[in-house]
């Protein structure tokens, strides 16, 4: 009997993933870490690097702005002189909830990639979707805001595991909510064991300066000689 | 010359709205008015349906409620004896952020619909693409937090059209945020001219007597004979 051996090519054809991989190696060939920022609508992101970027210690940082249309977010990070493009999945990419390696490349050329050391994505608002696609980045960062209820981990549990980094933001409204952090907290280490998390007021700079620390420390890993 | 004529035959190829239609149909012979509920994640969606649907005045009300996974939502509607049926985009509908008609029609068989005249569909807590499927729906409805911000409507505004009412939740908690309602009720105005709005908060119940009237009027009208 004449055996078949099968040999299975996983990824292989995966699209995406073969874009985010080029992308990744023009990224590592200019000596820029980047960043995927995701969260639900409303998190904070955008004030969140409005706040944080300015102040990197000599690490300049430059922003992709996803948005399904508009650039209300990209004026606000311009205003704070960030470096910014603006990417909408509304105009070419059928109006997309996400955004994924194949429109991100489309925004190479725009990015001042020789400029910065840092880029960080903003995704499109969604729990859902933004979690499965990569882009090329080297880190995926997600903020919850504790506004959206401690069971956000349990129900969206794919983004809150495609992340290295989860941001608890809006913490100064801990206060005024029925909003029980250790409950988060446990549901959060069920889901995705283990992960780094940080405890942040965009709004009143609580916990910003630990976020500019992780910052920096990762835009310097990247940078080491591999 | 011999002309052709080409006809051209809209919307008939769109299953999604086949399908909604056949829902409507079967929605409309049992006598139940469906409402779509949309909005982000955590922006209240659950908590307003377990303070409202207890106390519709005669009206029998009922939930399907879509998530990714899992039945927290469900559960917590249980618990205040709303009769409820738990639809996952997760298991057999590839973890879909959003709701369409047929997983609706799926569910039908499930659904008590002899026992109620009202029947909430929970989507799953996303502003982007549930707004692009009808289910077969009479009315839809979108929450939008005041914790997400005052620019929603412009960075969402197929959402916020795709719906002929506007929940403004968690307006207990103004006094401790950075929102001005003028400046949201005029973006809003300005993508969807003319749109009906409640002001309210699910947690402390202001409001939640104009939002449960809403619902009894809109059970009312649906079943008013043709």
């Amino acid at each position: 009997m004449h055996r078949v051996r099968v040999r299975v090519v996983e990824d292989a054809l995966d699209a995406n993933n073969t874009i985010a991989r080029a992308n990744r190696e023009d990224f590592d060939r200019a000596g820029v870490t980047v960043v995927n920022l995701m969260s639900a609508p409303g998190a904070g992101k955008t004030t969140l690097l409005e706040r944080a970027l300015p102040g990197l210690d000599g690490v300049r940082a430059g922003v992709l702005e996803g948005d399904v249309q508009g650039s209300l977010d990209a004026d606000r990070l311009a205003a704070v002189h960030v470096p910014v493009v603006q990417l909408n999945t509304g105009a070419g990419f059928g109006g997309e909830c996400h955004l994924d390696a194949n429109m991100v490349r489309s925004a190479l050329a725009a990015l001042p990639l020789d400029d910065i050391e840092l880029l960080v994505v903003e995704n499109v608002g969604n729990l859902v979707c933004p979690a499965e696609f990569r882009i090329g980045e080297d880190a995926r960062v997600m903020i919850s805001s504790v506004t959206e209820g401690e069971d956000k981990p349990l129900k969206y549990p794919l983004m809150f595991r495609a992340c290295e980094l989860v941001i608890v933001n809006k913490i100064d409204l801990l206060p005024h909510l029925d909003f029980d952090l250790d409950r988060f907290l446990y549901h959060l280490e069920a889901v995705h064991p283990g992960v780094e998390h940080l405890l942040v007021s965009a709004r009143t700079g609580e916990g910003m300066d630990a976020f500019r620390h992780w910052l920096v420390q990762a835009a310097a890993r990247a940078k080491e000689p591999v």
